[in-house]
Parts: C-alpha cells; sequence; structure tokens
C-alpha cells in the first residue's frame, strides 16, 4: 500500500458538495471520486479531503490523499484516474506521500477567489461561476473591512453553529480585493477557514461596500464574535478554492480571473 | 405595432443552437424566446436574429429583431422579458427601431471571439467555454496565417456546402491571436460570416500554429476555393458572438476574456 496526494479541479455546479452524504444518492465530489478509484484499482478507496466545499463551490486545486495497493505508475496515475472521471472533475497531479501526509491536517494554509459582478444588468453566461451584487460598491470601504480582518483573529462570529472545532482563531495572511469594470474578484490567503467563513467574509465586504455596514461595526462583530450580525453568507457558485498549501507542494498555474 | 431590436447574451452550452426545429422538441435560442415573448405578450411573436448560432456557441451580443403590439414602454421591455426567460439567456438592451430595420440584413458586421486552453493538461472547471487543443502553437505561423485570411476574399473553401448563400466573398477587418500562459484568444471582426466559417478558421489558424499546414498552403487553399482542404471544424464550445454592429449601434461592455 502507498499513500497519493491528488490535486483535482471541479466544477461545481453539478456535485452536491464535497461530502458523501451516505443513505442518499446525491452526487459528491467524494463520491464520484470513490467510484472511479474502484472502477480504476479494484479496491474499495476511502478518500480525505484538505476540506470541504459546499454545493456549487468550484476547485482549482482541492486535494486529497488516500491509499491504493495499485501498481500503476504513480506517473500515469492522473490519465488512468481521468479516464475512469466525468468530465467536470480532473485530476491535475499525483504524486506518492509519505504515510504522514493527511490532506488536511498537514496543510499550512489555503487560497480562495470569489468572483462577484457587480452590476445590475442580467447575466446568462456566468450565472454559475460568479454572483451578481447589484448594489453599487465603494472599493475604499472594502479595503477598509478587508483590512480590519487581515491578521489573526478568533472568527466565530464568521462561521456558522453545529461545527465541532476546537478553536475558532484563524490567521488571514491576506484579504484583497480588484475591481475591474462591472467585476470584482475577492481574494483570501489564510492558514485555515471556519465552515461557510469564506462566504460570510465575503457577504460581509459586499455589505460594508454597500453602506449597510461600517468598517467599525465590522471590527466590533469579529471582537464580540457574535454570529450573524455581519454580511450575508454570499453564494456558493462565486467560490473557488483555489489552492491548498503544503510544505513543498504542487504549486498550480490554474486561477480564475476577471472575464 | 411596432418594432424593436433585441440584444441577448446566452450560454449555449444548453441549446441545440439558435434556430428552431420544427416537428421537433429541441431547445433552441429561438424557441425559447418566442415562447418567452407569447408569455410576456399573449401573443405569438416570431423573432429574426442577426446570425444562427450552432449548438454550444455562445452569445454575449447575438441581436433580434421582432413586431409587437404589446404596450410595455421599451424601457422596461428587457426587465419584463428577463423575467420570463431561464436563466441561460437575457436580454442586454431592447430599443425601437423603424420598420426598415432588419436584424441580419442591416448588421454591418460582427465580432467572434474563440478561446482555446492549449494545454496537454486536463481540464474539468471551462470544458464547456473554451476548446483544449494539446499540441504546441507557435504563435508566429499562427499569426502569418491571421494575415493570409484577412481582408477581403472568396472564403467558399472555409464554408460547408448546401448553404444557400448567393456570394461566398467576405470581408475580414481584423483576424487576431493573443496567447496568455496556456490560453489562446482568437478574435475576428468581419463583414459577414458563411456557415460555419467561424470555426473552420480557427480549426485552420490551429493546424498552421502546430505545423499541419503552412500559411502558404493556406493562401492555396483560400485561392483555390475548395472546401475539406483547411483545417478542421473547430468545436462549438470555444466560440462566442461578441457582437453585432449597426449604424449607431448600442456598444457592449460584455466580452470574453483569457480566464
Amino acid at each position: 500500500m502507498r499513500r497519493l496526494k491528488v490535486t483535482l479541479e471541479y466544477d461545481g455546479t453539478h456535485f452536491a458538495g464535497f461530502q458523501k452524504q451516505s443513505g442518499t444518492d446525491l452526487r459528491t465530489v467524494q463520491g464520484v471520486l470513490e467510484e472511479s478509484l474502484v472502477r480504476l484499482t479494484g479496491k474499495e478507496t476511502p478518500i480525505t479531503g484538505a476540506g470541504r466545499t459546499d454545493s456549487g463551490v468550484h476547485a482549482l486545486g482541492q486535494v486529497v490523499h488516500f491509499e491504493t495497493g495499485s501498481s500503476i505508475p504513480v506517473e500515469r496515475f492522473c490519465r488512468a484516474l481521468n479516464g475512469k472521471l466525468p468530465p467536470d472533475i480532473k485530476a491535475l497531479d499525483a504524486v506518492e506521500v509519505d504515510a504522514s501526509f493527511h490532506a488536511r491536517r498537514s496543510a499550512s494554509g489555503k487560497k480562495y477567489r470569489y468572483l462577484v459582478f457587480n452590476s445590475r444588468k442580467p447575466l446568462a453566461l456566468w450565472r454559475n461561476y460568479c454572483y451578481r451584487f447589484p448594489f453599487p460598491l465603494e472599493m475604499a470601504r472594502v479595503k477598509e473591512c478587508a483590512a480590519v480582518l487581515t491578521g489573526e483573529h478568533d472568527f466565530r462570529a464568521f462561521s456558522v453553529a453545529g461545527s465541532s472545532v476546537k478553536s475558532t482563531v484563524r490567521h488571514l495572511y491576506s484579504v484583497d480585493a480588484e475591481q475591474q469594470g462591472d467585476w470584482v474578484r475577492f481574494s483570501v490567503i489564510g492558514n485555515g477557514f471556519l465552515y461557510k467563513m469564506m462566504r460570510l467574509i465575503v457577504g460581509t465586504l459586499l455589505e460594508t461596500g454597500c453602506g449597510k455596514l461600517s468598517p467599525g461595526q465590522v471590527k466590533q462583530i469579529l471582537e464580540k464574535g457574535e454570529r450573524g450580525r455581519g454580511g450575508f453568507t454570499a453564494p456558493p457558485q462565486g467560490l473557488y478554492l483555489v489552492q491548498v498549501y503544503y510544505q513543498d507542494g504542487f504549486i498550480l498555474d490554474r486561477d480564475i480571473s476577471i472575464p
């Protein structure tokens, strides 16, 4: 048996999220990948992901690990696996790692992007790949709010109840927002993200940008750790898991840019 | 009755092309739009498009015209129509035009873009919005071929048999190719395009770029007008009808850029 680390790209549109939902026939990333691994290797192959993505969320660089007894050389593994995977999920990289590697626990950080179409105009073509936010944004306010969120904080207010994590302290290394025409792209790099944290951050940046919240209020919400006081949960289809960072990790050249 | 000119954006992925296919239940742009107009106005409203797009081809600025007795003010027409249209097709603009305006005959030109992922790497996320061409392209050759095609020529060799047009002479004002990382974007502006001409041009640019054809051969193929001698027909999902030009036309701010 050896342990493989595989980097995946997927279009989240037709997946009911990453995590397998036992007792349902929902199409999930984990479910589809595990089925493809059975078809490739002939053996049940449970996988572990770097993190869950919700239904509709896309990934340019999700990472998983699993154990396999397959004799397929690692340099041919991606191609062989891609032959079994459906068109909306593909393996970009596969490397053998030692038994201490863990897709989630070994990760030192993650990078997410979020794409917003900031316009009252209708949108047909990118509807599953961005979020249309019709209220004008004042980018200086967005950037002030981003500065408030950057750094090490208790992000309890930016998480949803019911998740079982021990600590809600996370360190955001950078929170950026770029505007180009009708498009705004948010980029956040952090050492970890609580459940729905990225979407709550984007909702808060948007509500600050359009004047519903002030950067000072966001600072208070963060300090008080009160859930439900920040911005709304931005919808999933604008969100992309771009990269999971590891020591000596594979550097992705995939990215999502402003259309 | 008055005549309206409406500019449309659509995601071609789930349309069996623009043109209504009588006697079938294929979902077409024309069919969906006409149904929505019936639901909006209560009257059968046949539409005329600036041109047909094939199944899978996208549009950022398709133009149609139709006659309507509807009393909806023109400035509210888009919004009202968008309320009836499904998510993958939206009206961007509606203006009243005089009875001499014709979406196809009044057009002075069109702009198409074609997006290529030029890599052997797999691709999940943009699979319906670009074409993956795995052979390395020499951009200098692509540009030489583009120069051969630019200008007024008989494009008979770049059309498919069976179409009933009188003349196969067209004027291409510009044929451009830009490369950025693994992506290549072709842009062609011309006074008109024969059926499948844009996709045959892209196939020819790609085959020239990867060395299967030479710019000199392309010149000969163009001059001799022999069908089937140029490049392959590039698949539909990379193609975008970006703009239809009219005198005093609506200038679109929609575009497709390199991801």
